[in-house]
């Protein structure tokens, strides 16, 4: 099973920070891939590589400029994560069940409402305003039922060592 | 139970969008305070205060210069969420058993070592680098088992009503 995570609409200058910690959740918390759309950012594809590079993983990044190709093409459960969706605690059951790829859909301010019709799911982790970055990682840690953030990564040239106070990396 | 977020060394320009994400997402996942240091963003405190009146519910936003009064002062529990700390997988249970307030701490990119000491319980949301927004919301969901998403906000001038596709506010 891979999971796949599309940024929409990604903006320059405005979007670049919060688009990094999209991409940096979406390797943290077990996805395989995380695809750009909107402008293509080098500035952010470049430091989201080298943090592969320098932190582990397999982990792709990539850039498709044309996201109703990546939609319509994408052969697996497509979901879509909006506060206007269905519960993700009424539905998480039901989509973990799926035996397929996953991608996984993050938007900005305005999404197309295409958007909406190409999923096959519409899930809110809450109801409320927040941040694409928060329904990320909430979504991919119930996914992965919280076994993503023990994960080891490969060939990674830095390490943490847990620790009740201070910091030690090997 | 109260629970307080304390975003540190929060810088003007930069950090804007990250930290009202962190803002955001401290209300929408059921903390009841969130205390901005760092450089006083009127603009960010502003914004959050909107979407209190906007969205409901009684969450308070203030600024403090001077956090280590704030988490000296603090009288409860102190969680710094943290890459480099405990995994929150083998800490959470421990940490929900207390009946007590919470101060749950996040920094930005430099954190004073200080912090690390002056809490009862740094914690890492996965010791791989992502994003505190990200951490802030795991975090929290953990915390509340999730029940923080069906949770109802007082006097909402705007409510979504939950879809399977498309958008509905009332």
């Amino acid at each position: 099973m891979k999971i796949t995570v599309l940024r929409l609409g990604h903006r320059y200058g405005r979007d670049e920070r919060i688009t990094t910690h999209c991409g940096l959740v979406a390797r943290a918390f077990w996805a395989d891939e995380f695809i750009l759309s909107g402008d293509k950012d080098t500035g952010v594809l470049e430091s989201l590589k080298k943090v592969v590079e320098r932190w582990g993983g397999l982990f792709e990044v990539n850039y498709e400029k044309n996201w109703k190709k990546v939609l319509r093409d994408f052969n697996g459960i497509k979901v879509h994560l909006t506060m206007y969706g269905l519960q993700i605690n009424k539905k998480i059951n039901e989509i973990k069940k799926h035996k397929k790829d996953f991608l996984v859909v993050i938007g900005g301010e305005k999404v197309p409402a295409e958007v909406y019709s190409l999923v096959d799911y519409n899930i809110a982790v809450g109801n409320q305003p927040h941040s694409e970055v928060a329904a990320l990682s909430v979504f991919l840690d119930r996914f992965f039922e919280g076994e993503e953030l023990s994960r080891k990564f490969e060939d990674a040239k830095i390490r943490i060592v847990p620790k009740k106070n201070g910091k030690e990396t090997v």
